[in-house]
């Protein structure tokens, strides 16, 4: 089973900046083989359920690692059974529909 | 890696009745033994990671069966590596700031 | 505009308990007359769109005034054209779908 | 209050193709000056909490317009007291600590 997921981890008990523990994350994802696109408010991958949850997995455990006590992480994905559908195939869809920018 | 997460799920292209999908996905969360709470936005499960993301993934698979051409899902986690705490005594520790109410 | 929302706030940069602030965050919830439903991840609220959301920005400033340099906040929601419905028939929807439980 | 939000809207009851959708909120996110940036699991925008949210309902106003009789959303925002940040500055301070793509 194919998804497409959005990627969103907050370490707790690290103080206020975040960025550094983002690029781990974004790291591991990469790592992973998920081609991780990343936007203002998470990470962007895509591939099969188990290979990206198990990177999900190392994401937070790295967390962990790098000294974070308490890790809140959001997640949202898509599965489709009707056709197979990438990332760029999504926001594509959406620019037809969009039309010409200028 | 202990996780508790809020699950919530959307079948796409079945009408818009979903109260028979949710409650197949809370079988299949009872099923795997994760405890689930229904709300009203989601079902809360706890659980080691690797058995509460076998369990999403089979309630994927289920919406799929079930008819869903395409299934939206929404994942919020937290892990904790300072301390082990249940939902029950997450719950608890808000109320207990609240003090007692009517 | 009704909507049925849950409310989830991360205060960042004050440590690594955040009950206080989920705590006042219900408070504020309670004071706007929305009904809070505290679960073991986020609050439920229903209520008109307007209401909820002044609700929410009164939650994410008082996180601030209580020291919070920073704040990471999810809103999952849900609004209806074809019937209205409350939380708690969002539940016992699902509730009859799962019949008797022993 | 300046917020940083990502929203995802999935209209429920209109079957299986959803782009036309995404692209209506998107063109009234544009239209309320929130420069949103299109995503695969989403839509990132930046601006004043009243503004963002104004304009959010009017999203969810406009697929029920377009024949969704239930709509279901997803948000993510953060905000900050300590600095003002720009949803670029954001990617660019993880891109900073990720270094020298090839």
């Amino acid at each position: 089973m194919n998804v497409i997921a959005d990627f969103c981890v907050v370490p707790i008990g690290v103080g206020v900046s975040l960025s550094a523990y983002v690029a781990a994350a974004y790291q591991e994802l990469e790592a992973a083989g998920l081609h991780p696109q990343l936007h203002a408010n998470g990470t962007n991958v895509e591939g099969e359920y188990e290979q990206v949850f198990a990177a999900f997995k190392r994401c937070l455990e790295r967390m962990h690692e790098m000294g974070a006590p308490r890790v809140s992480c959001t997640i949202k994905l898509g599965t489709r059974s009707d056709r197979s559908q990438t990332m760029d195939e999504k926001v594509v869809s959406v620019e037809e529909k969009l039309g010409p920018r200028s």
